[in-house]
This record gives C-alpha cells, sequence and structure tokens, in this order.
C-alpha cells in the first residue's frame, strides 16, 4: 500500500494529460473539426445558460454524493474525501470516453455537454462506490472508476446512438446502471467474515445531520440533473417541472412508508436520506416527455414505495441469501427506481403519450443497462478481488484510520493536560469512542 | 400515532395528486387558456433565466430553513426533516391553491414564477414552525402546513389584485404573516409545563455550526429572494443590490450590539444565525423601489437593531407576559423586521420616491397581512390543541426521539465492546448526553 | 474590549453609509455620469446572465472561506462568524475603494461586476485573516480588512490601469498578495509564546467534516471565480474550462503526494482540504489565456506539487526559523500557488500563445502584487501591534469562549440533572473537553 496508491494516482493523471494533449480541443481552435454530437448549433451561445445547471449538477457529485455517504460514524473522511479523488478522475476520463467515442476517434473539443456528461459519467461510479463503501481500497477505487466509466460510455453509445432510445435524466443508463454494476461488484468481493452487522456499520447523531446536507442538495438540484442536457425550449422545462412534482410526491410518500413499517411509527432516517430521492430518479426517462403533472406525481409516489421496499426487503434478502451486500442502499435508491423510470418510459410511449422513442428502443435500452452493468460489474468484481490492491481486513472495514490520519491520540493528550488540574485523583481512562468525543478524568 | 400520521401524509398525496389532475396543466398543452395572473408575455421564455434565482430560493427553504432550526441540541433530526416534510407538502399545496385563486377557478398551467411563489408560500409554513418548533407533532404540522397556506393565498391575494400593493420581498405577506401566525399559534398551544425553560431547548457547540450554514445559504441567496418575481430589468436590478446593501449593513449591527448587549462583551450565536438576516426581511417591499442605495444599508441597520432588540427584550416579555413561546424567535426574525419592512415602504411612498404603489394601499397591506395572521392562527391553533394529533408530553418536547429512531442503545453497545479490552477494571457507566457523545469505561 | 468592538463596528457601518451617500448611485440613476471602468457597453444586460456566477463566487466567500477555516476544533464560531463580519465590512469597503479608484474619486453606479469586485477584494482579506486565525481580535480583523483592501484595490488599480497587466483570475493581485499580506501581519505579531504547537490548535474528527462542506464549495464553484469578471463569449468559456481542468489534475496530484509524504501512506485532511484547491489558484492568471487543455491540467498538478512542498516543508520553516506562524496555512494554499500562477502567464506570453498582455506587464504586476503586500503588511501589522485592540492571553488562542458565548455550563448542568438517576454512586467529574463532548457520572 506504501507506494501502489501514489503511483496508481500519479500514472493515471499522466495518462488523462497525455490523452487530453492528443484528443481533446478548444472550441476556439481554429483547426477543430465540426463535434459530432453537436446537433444544436448553438451549443456554444448556450455555454452561459448552460452554466448553472452544470454547477448544480456538479454540487450534486461532489456535496451530494460526498456528504450522503458520511452517515457513517468512522467513515467520513473516505466517504466524501474518496468521493472527490473518483469524481476528479472520473471527470477527465469520462470527458475523454465518452468524447472518443461520440468523436469516433477523432479529435473533439469540450463544451458545457461534454462537461455535463462528463459528470454523469462519475455518477455511475460514485453509485457503486455506494455499494461497496467501507469495504475497499482507494486503489480498488480508482481502477473500478475507470473500468466502470469506460463500460458506462459503451452502453450509453449503444442506447442513444444505435437503439436510439430516450433517456433523458438516465433513470437507466446511469441510475440503474451504476447500481446493478456496484451490487454486481458488491457479490463479487462479498466478505464472509462482515456477515454478522460490523459494528462499525451504523451511524450517530451528527453524521446523520451532515448526510441530510448530502441529501438535501441531492434533492433540490434534481431537476437539474434531469434537464440539463434535454433539448432547449419545451423539453427543457418539461424535465424540470415533472422533476420537481415527483420529487414532492415522493417525499410524502416516503415519510408515510417510514413511519409505517417501523417500530412505535418512528421514522428512520435511512429511508428520509435515501428514498425521498427515488422521485428524481424514477422519473428521469420520462422527464422530457408530454406527460401530465400529476403523471409525474404518480411516477415520484410509486418510486417512495418501491424505494421503501427495497429498504425493507430487498437489501435484507440480498445481504443475506444472495451475498451482495449494499452498504448504502443503491439498490432501494438507484436500482429500483432506475428500472420503475425504464418501464414507465415503456408504457408512456406505447400509450402514445409521447412519440420521442419507441417501445422497442425504450426496452433495448433498460435491458442493455442492466445487461452491461452485470457483466461489466463482474469483470471489474474479479481483477478487484486479486490480494494486491491493498484491501484492509475484515476488522478495520467502515474505518476511516486505515486510509486517513486520525488525531486519536493527539486528542487524548491534550485533554489529558486539560484534566490533570481538575481531576487528577480520578484514574485516567482513555477515549474509546475515538471519533465523536472526549476524555475524561 | 401509530397510523395517524401515515394515512394523513399519504391522504394529503392522493388528494394533491387529483387537484393536480384537474386543475394543473404544461405551458405546452395546446388547450390551455392564457394565465390570467401573467402580464409579461415573455414569461415562458424568461423560464431557463428565472431558474437560477429560483433555484436559491430553494436552498433557502430546505437547507437554508431546514439546517438554521438544526441549532436545537436534540432536535436536528425533526427539524432538517419536518422541514423537508413541511416544504414538500407546501409546495404542492402552494401552487394550487394560488394558480386557482389567480386563475379564478380555472385550469391555469405551471411556470417558473408559479414555482417560486410556491416556494414562497412554503416559507410562511416554515417561519411559523419555527415558534412552534419542538412543541409540535408531524400531524399537527401538516395540518398547520395545510391551513396556514390558504390563508396566507387569500391574503395575498387580497393585497396584490385588491389592494393593489407592491410587496416584492414579501416583507409583509410572507415574513410578518408568517410570524404573527405562527406566534398566534404558539400562544393557544402554550404548555405552562415548559414555563421553566427546558433542559433539552438550548444548542451545543456542533448544532450551532450546523445552524450557521442554513443561516449563511439564508444570507447569501436572500438578493434572489427578494428579485425573483420582481418585473424584469430595472426593478429586478434594484431588488438584488438593495438585498445585497441591507444584509451587509445589518451584519455590523447586529454584531456590534450583540456585543454591546451580552455579559462580557461576548458575541451570541442566537444573534449571529438570526439577527443578521433581518436586513434581508425589512427591505423586501421596498427592494424595487427607486431608493438610493445607502438608504436600504440604513433600512439594514435599523432591522438589524429592531431584530436584536426583539432578541433580548419583547421574546422574554412574550415568554413570561404574553404566554407565548417563541422557540426560533421568529417575532425577531420575521415579524418585527417584515413590520419595518411595511413601514418602510409607507415612507417610500409617502416621499414620493417611488410611485409604484400609494400610501393606503401599503397601509392596508400591512394591517391585512397582521390581521389574517392572527385570527388564521387562532383558529388553526384552536384545531391543533384537539388532543388527537399525537402531541408529545412536555417531557419529551424539543426531542428526536419521540418521532426519530436514534441509535442510543446500539451506539452504546459498540462502544461497550470497544472498551472491554482495555478498561473492564472500571465500573461501566451509561452515556448520558446521548447525543453528542460517548461511552467511557 | 466591553465597548472598543461594539463602537469600532458600528462607527465603521455609519462611515460606509456616510460614503455610499456621497458616491454610490444605482443606474436608474438619471443624473449618473458613465461609469470609467465600464468598457462593456453591454454590461448593464448582462447583470442577470453574470448573476449566477456572482452567486457561486458569494457561497465561496461566506460558505467557502468561513467552513475551511472551522477545522479548528475549538475556533469554529469565530472561523465561520468573523469570516461573515469581515466580508460583510469587506464587500462595501471594496465597493467603495474600487470604485472610487477607477471612477478617479467621482459618483459611480453599481453593476454587477462591482459586486464581483468586491467579493474580490474581500477574499484578499479572508486569505490574510487564515494567517492569523486564532491569535487576534475582532477588533484586528475590522482594521485589518479597512488596511488590506485599500492596499489591495491600490495594487490592482497600478497591475489593470498602469501596467495593463492581466490577472483574470487574480492568482497574483488577490491570492499571492493576499497570502504575504497575512504572512507579513503574522510575523509582526509573531508570539513567541505560542512557539510550541498551541494544544487547541488541531482539529477533530467533525470540525475536519464541516472543513470540507468549505473545501468542497470553493473548489467546485472556482471555475466561477476565475471567470467572473472575464470579457463575455471565448474568454470566459477558456477561464471557466481550463478553471475546472486544472482542478481535477490537482486532486489526484494531491492526494498521490498526500499519501506519498506522510506516515505509512495515509491520507492527511489539511492537505485534502487546502492543497486540491491551489489548481483553482494557479491557474487563474492564465485562465483566460489561448492554453490547450492539457496545459491547464500540467499547471494544476505542479499547483498540487508546490502546494504540498508548503505543507510540508515551507510552513514548519517559516514557523520555526522565520518565526512567521500560518494557522491556516495560506502560504501552501495561496501564496506559491499564486505565485506559480503568475509565472505561469509570463511564460505563457513569452510563448506567444496569447497576445493578451506582455511579459514585462506580467512580471510587473507579480513583482507589485508582492511588493505592496509585503509593505502593506508591515505597516498594518506594526498597527495592530498596539495593545489596544483587545488581544487574548497566549492560552486562550484559538478558543471561540474568550469571545463567544459558549454554554458549558448549562450544557454541564443538563447533564448532571439527567444522571442522579442512574450513576448517583459515581464521583461527579467535569467536562474536560468542553466543547464537542459531554458529562459524565
Amino acid at each position: 500500500m506504501r507506494f501502489k496508491f501514489p503511483l496508481v494516482a500519479i500514472g493515471l493523471e499522466v495518462v488523462m494529460i497525455v490523452l487530453f494533449a492528443l484528443y481533446v480541443q478548444y472550441e476556439t481552435d481554429p483547426n477543430i473539426s465540426q463535434q459530432p454530437n453537436s446537433t444544436d448549433a448553438t451549443d456554444k451561445d448556450r455555454f452561459l445558460e448552460l452554466y448553472p445547471l452544470f454547477q448544480d449538477v456538479h454540487v450534486m457529485v461532489f456535496v451530494g454524493f460526498g456528504f450522503l455517504m458520511t452517515f457513517l460514524k468512522k467513515y467520513g473522511f473516505s466517504s466524501v474525501g474518496f468521493n472527490l479523488l473518483i469524481a476528479a478522475l472520473g471527470l477527465q476520463w469520462g470527458l475523454i470516453v465518452q468524447g472518443l467515442l461520440h468523436s469516433h476517434g477523432q479529435k473533439f473539443h469540450i463544451g458545457i455537454k461534454n462537461m455535463i456528461n462528463a459528470d454523469f459519467s462519475t455518477v455511475t461510479a460514485l453509485i457503486s462506490f455506494g455499494a461497496v463503501l467501507g469495504k475497499t481500497s482507494p486503489v480498488q477505487m480508482l481502477i473500478m472508476t475507470i473500468l466502470e466509466i469506460a463500460v458506462f460510455a459503451a452502453n450509453e453509445y449503444l442506447v442513444v446512438e444505435i437503439f436510439k432510445a430516450s433517456d433523458v435524466g438516465a433513470s437507466m443508463t446511469i441510475h440503474a446502471f451504476g447500481a446493478y454494476f456496484g451490487l454486481t461488484v458488491a457479490g463479487v468481493l462479498y466478505r464472509s467474515g462482515l456477515k454478522k452487522k460490523h459494528e462499525n456499520e451504523e451511524s450517530v447523531y451528527h453524521s446523520d445531520l451532515f448526510a441530510m446536507i448530502g441529501s438535501l442538495f441531492l434533492w433540490m438540484f434534481w431537476p437539474s440533473f434531469n434537464s440539463a442536457i434535454a433539448e432547449a425550449g419545451n423539453r427543457q422545462y418539461l424535465a424540470i417541472v415533472n422533476t420537481y412534482l415527483s420529487l414532492t410526491a415522493c417525499v410524502l410518500t416516503t415519510y408515510a412508508l417510514s413511519s409505517l413499517t417501523e417500530q412505535e411509527g418512528k421514522l428512520n432516517m435511512v429511508h428520509i436520506q435515501n428514498a425521498t430521492l427515488a422521485g428524481g430518479v424514477a422519473v428521469g426517462t420520462c422527464a422530457n416527455m408530454e406527460i401530465p403533472p400529476y403523471a409525474s406525481m404518480i411516477i415520484g409516489s410509486i418510486a417512495g414505495l418501491v424505494s421503501m421496499f427495497g429498504f425493507k426487503i430487498l437489501t435484507p434478502f440480498f445481504a443475506t441469501k444472495l451475498r451482495i451486500h449494499d452498504t448504502c442502499g443503491v439498490q432501494s435508491l438507484h436500482g429500483l427506481p432506475g428500472v420503475v423510470g425504464g418501464i414507465a418510459s415503456i408504457v408512456v410511449v406505447d400509450m402514445e403519450v409521447s412519440n420521442i422513442s419507441t417501445v422497442p428502443s425504450q426496452a433495448y435500452a433498460l435491458g442493455s443497462s442492466i445487461g452491461t452493468a452485470v457483466v461489466g460489474g463482474l469483470v471489474t468484481g474479479l481483477i478487484l478481488r486479486l490480494p494486491i490492491w491493498g484491501q484492509s481486513s475484515d476488522k478495520k472495514c467502515y474505518d476511516d484510520s486505515v486510509y486517513w490520519e486520525v488525531l486519536y491520540s493527539v486528542l487524548n493528550k491534550d485533554i489529558n493536560d486539560d484534566s490533570t488540574s481538575e481531576s487528577s485523583a480520578h484514574p485516567k481512562p482513555t477515549c474509546l469512542c475515538g471519533i465523536l468525543c472526549c476524555e475524561i478524568g
């Protein structure tokens, strides 16, 4: 571990710089070839118009996903820190891979849509990161990011260019794909030593509040996510409002079901942080279609219901019966709602509400997203299983101190110094909870 | 309580979906009737232009109000969680009620201004939530949201359509209204058992930092709040800059007065979190009027002064003499500065600086906002007093564990497990502070 | 201290109001003289277009800098609170000073660019605040804000109007200037009593997570910072994308070097919070130049390297050998990367990649920024050394309780009340860590 991580990280950055030197240009470059995937002649003029939506998506990626995963009591540094690392690599790699695919290997220029798409490809890796959170090393995550984004870009190309399917908010190509890729990897990397719930795998009060920061930024900016690459004008308008309505409906359903299914009718923070977002996932594919407003609210309600079913039934079932352990519940937040989104789009197209796509196109897209995710996840999982990537022991899972300097000892020392004057008569105990607290004389 | 909350929440969502199916359409719908309250022919074209301002307001609603109220040491889950619940319901209900009123019961379409106005109507409910924070059940809050937004929409209709008054940043119709509605409800629901300060009604170090997240996002985005529905061009420009200047002046006044009035010249976090925002409230009504820049700075300074007067004198007076207990100090943050905003607009119009409105219009608007708030609050309070809404006991006020699963026991267990090896000789104490901390062997 | 701080704060606000009354007008004012520094005829029309970028910068100033400095375990209130105070004063004063300089003492009007520039001038003060964090009183900070922004504005005038240099993202005029101004002040105010590391000068687990909120908002919105005042169109586009790419490359380099240089290959939160941002600083001056995309990635990588060199080598060297103690490491985050940015611009102009400026212009700008910073810092430091500004003792450095009400005793009392039933047999210890935690019976 001593040199593997630095070398892999530096090596990847060097590769990125070389690839950018070979393939990426600015729009101002006079030698630029016309960008193939730019159907919209005014893309360049829309740079500043779309920039606020890009920044919303950016906040979702870095603060949203980063803080949503800080719910674990001893894994906050890794959650928000590795999230930043994965995303910074994913942005560069996603920009290259998607650009090269759509330009058929030619040089291409960066526009605002490439930047949004790079954020999107990063999201797939971050969803999968949620499934394996606390059980993988930084080197494993860097490798997973590279492999997953390559598979994602291939599937996205298939869905958009070959199947001509529509998936504006990427319910299928990002959310279902990222979840089932991550779950497959988690299955391959299953640690039977963690069968019994790990003592670190839980939240404390303030870690749940940090997670709410992430959850709320995801919730608020989801309309930007689902509309960022939509066609200008009506379709973008529809994508924003449909997502907004779906999310509001999903909140009430989630609160009702969380209270209904928990002991004594209490609410569970896991559900509030996650299932309230399912409405954004599930409405993604249909967001720019001409569905009436109440239809998005119904989709949002169903998403909340399905996500709660995931958390209460499916996640435990997967963990115990299928030996697939899903730390953040990405199946419930991204997987099931993503599938709901794909199915909803089939229904909408079949009812001839929208002629933006066809039933077979949408069905192929859903199948392909899940299929490539499972196959890609299998291969990636097998590579990550090699015992050379600095994995931590089962006992040290979900623990920042494996990869981060956490100042336990210094903290203890200071407080002991403080205490001598006031309570020297008492025995000197040690700080036992380590993270949240303190030393008592 | 076991089934009341889930049933009320689901029931309300079903009602919302039915109402949206009956009355709400997209602009793309060919059968749409011309929206009556749309005086601006280019509203649709402004969707993306106003979208960043809408998102700023959205952040204020969900992160701003949500985290501002997390200052209580054991009530963070409820503050940020019920804030989300109230807002998600309020957005849907506000959109319907305001839309129906302005369309006189006809079908109407959703535009960016409806969405901004829905956020605004939600804010009234969240302000009132601050007054009763920690003392009401989720069912009570859902009911209050429904009733308050209906009264708010009626008053807003009166102010805008009948009195033809101007209140671009809603100092009167949102801030004064929300505060005095909430205070009236708090008065009706007064619990004499809480006369002596409740042991949970205080902050701890980190809960105050969480609250600063909310406070800062409110502070930064207040110019968007006050300008979001302003007329395009000069009026929107004025609304942004006046608010920006008022807020900066308010900060210095607040810091000075907090230090001046507290023991040993120290600063008080309650003042910094709240009174610094009063400048945004007080300049709201005048924000789009042709006042000179220094005038907004004077309004901001007065707002800071008045808000500090509220915190130091009026809030204790209300609690002890009038039996109106105001958990978050909404009187000082929203009530008094809102009244200052209304009076300022009367002065400005009277001085013929701006001909955007008339003196009687503004005076009627101020009176009507406070009057409907008190009457509406009285009726709402009496309904909420019925002993059937799952209220908690006095002892359990300001305590998340009544409505949320908080993992005390699991936390204790883990730490006991940890401790055995190191300190088995010591007696096993229990975690006494419950939330913030830890177990010592 | 009892009255000094309130009087200084109120006095400064009164001065600001008078200055605004004398010199600042709205664009709507018919008597307005043409704004001299407005070369762009359509500035006014761009108000709403640039407003989202302004808000991004605003978030960087208040949440970014505010929370980045909350890493200290007992200084969170002061970090985020004094940040707000300094920024609120700095916005007003920066607007006045820069406006007067560019209008040559005439009345001028406020546009979006003045507001962005006011945020910029505030940033210089906040950077210097980082160098002296925990060791200065609020009165000292107010004085430093006034003096530093005046010197900054003079240097900025020199750089832009006299030298005709280019510094769109202000690597030299803000970052290098702010850092070396702050370091000089820190040197003059050196406390030999703090030679040995102060027990409060360290983070705890949750304070590092709060700091990550600040760090991430800075990271995400840096492209807005570097492009906010760029020429509309291509130059703004270049500034955004170059900054975005530089930052991503900087992250990977920083993670690699942090792991490489720390014990056992672990990552250090100080590096992750700070050095990952150096890419934004260093690419600032070149951001709007026609460099190829991979060049910004190289600049970002170098920035990460240089920043890490600062944290590992230079900061300890300055503290021990030069008696300049730099609390937040502003030398490594702003100083060195700012110098790299200036040098990079000289190289780029020299290679004739961009003809936006000349080599001597850029060299003069770099020299002048550092020179005025050191001279200004010296004078400011000497004024701040006068023993009349309410400085705290060495022992009370980095401690909120000097300037803020922190509720230790109340917290203790409550918990003692709770504890009586369960553990009355145990002796009553005192809460020793004070801030983060709890009382055990």
